[in-house]
């Protein structure tokens, strides 16, 4: 196998992965260390997390491009009020003194997590912070699905995403983790960029059709991979002809068709993000590699539910 | 106030206090090490348990006098089969062989729980297990509701109770947490043990009227106070005639007047078990000191888009 990481996050007969989606979402605050722990916890040990550059060129994990009130406090406890501040143009001195412990529960993004635990001080990690944690002995088997989110905005020109996945890939090669990391985008563009400053790491292409784009409280996922809303668009070939090693589309989207064009591309499939009973179900039943979920206790009791597993471990205890 | 850890257990304006139950068992697998860590990673500080006594004498977490079928696989992952063997029949030895991370998911007790997480390895944990981790620096805010089951076959008799009392009561006393625990039973006769070998540890008495009885899959609530039962019983008048500090009704059993009785006679009161939406505002509109609930999270955000907290760290970060 060309990329040993890419093991981690191909399914096989009665197993498919979990993957915790920005941890996990629906029961710890998103992209927090203390959500990361639990998601650890629970056995699931892929993260998918997302990577924004602070001005002063720190790679930190947050979503969206700016400071969302809905999920941001500041130091001494209060929601950010009025204008919300782009990620990029504040130092990492300066967000690492806000509190994403919690969501509004006013907010119409709040009231879609309506379990998510509440805490009090959870900071907005860097990269580095979680890259440090998965270095440690016992991580030995973590993998990263590591999101670099492409700010319109910011992200146009060449030089300035040149600057992100050089900042990123500093962060991954430093702690030795570029062997359990895939790098995953939305971004065609960026992901062609990390290919050529990291060929040791594959990229992951994330694909959203407009009809089904519908997440409530959340940037936008744009751009795509050029061509792909045209009618006649396979996106398994598009994915495999830019270069990509995994593919993961919608979970709205995605066919029992383009799952086995993937597979027969050399491709895995990865389907986000998935948290009904019946879109779970419906997953396993097209045989895709992986699940990325805000609920994985909900999926593994679904896998379980349906013979199935979610590690080769976890088949061994079985 | 006649005990410090009461305080821990007594609501105010504004502030209701969050008991885990089992830990959180809606999230993480009920009484195991793993589901109190990811309560109080989540600021629950307040954890309720089950404690049975092993053959050998070891007080050990664990709900059911029996180990149960639906929650049970030996050490080799197969769930337990046939008779299901009783708690106070095996030695610890044995008990700390069993894995207890997961529920089988074709009971009805383990569709009860459909997102709780599915662990390997998570063992049954002796009461000195947790009193050894709380007693640790950084946990000095943690107190416990420490419920001792009743075994209808084995605490008959005044000797037996007597027993299983000190051994609890041995464990809570070696690690020095005596001012942060509560001795929480349906049994009125174990109850009273507590309060003669122990009068240093409040009781806290669990009612459930027969009527509204109906946790499937779970050993029954038996026995309760005496006289409870009566047409014209008033359950915190029993509670406080027998001595107790806090009164524990089932949540579909209480009523505003009899919360307002309670508060009346000095008692704190908390509600078991919460779970649903409409049922966690009902408890919070009626004042309760405390709720106990299997997904504290989903709790916490109630109490804060009502306007309340669940400790006074919380109220001041707010």
């Amino acid at each position: 196998m060309q990329f040993p990481q890419l093991a981690a996050f191909t399914g096989g007969d009665g197993l498919i992965r979990v993957i915790g989606h920005r941890g996990a979402r629906g029961v710890m605050p998103e992209n927090t260390m203390e959500g990361f722990a639990f998601t650890l916890n629970c056995g699931v040990r892929l993260l998918e997390f997302d990577v924004v550059m602070s001005r002063d060129g720190v790679p930190v994990i947050t979503h969206n491009h700016s400071l969302t009130g809905s999920i941001v406090r500041d130091g001494a406890g209060n929601w950010l009020q009025g204008a919300e501040p782009r990620v990029s143009d504040l130092d990492w001195a300066y967000l690492a003194e806000m509190d994403v412990g919690g969501l509004d529960g006013r907010s119409e993004y709040g009231q879609r997590f309506p379990d998510q635990a509440f805490l009090y001080g959870a900071r907005i990690p860097r990269l580095s912070d979680l890259c440090a944690l998965i270095a440690q002995p016992g991580y030995q088997d973590v993998h990263l699905m590591l999101e670099i989110k492409s700010d319109p905005e910011t992200l146009q020109d060449a030089s300035a995403r040149a600057a992100v996945v050089a900042a990123v890939v500093a962060d991954v090669r430093a702690l030795g983790l570029t062997q359990r990391t895939l790098m995953h985008s939305f971004d065609w563009a960026l992901l062609a960029e990390c290919a050529r400053q990291a060929p040791e790491m594959p990229t992951s292409f994330l694909t959203q059709m407009p009809q089904n784009a519908a997440d409530i409280g959340e940037d936008h996922a744009t751009p795509a991979i050029p061509g792909l809303t045209e009618a006649d668009a396979s996106p398994p070939d598009l994915v495999a002809q830019a270069g990509g090693a995994l593919w993961c589309p919608y979970y709205l989207d995605v066919t029992a068709a383009q799952v086995a064009r993937a597979h027969a591309l050399g491709l895995r499939v990865a389907v986000w993000t998935v948290n009904e009973m019946a879109d779970i179900d419906r997953m396993i039943a097209l045989g895709v590699d992986g699940i990325v979920t805000d609920y994985p206790g909900r999926v593994q009791r679904r896998l379980l539910a349906l013979d199935h597993v979610w590690t080769e471990q976890a088949a061994m205890a079985v």
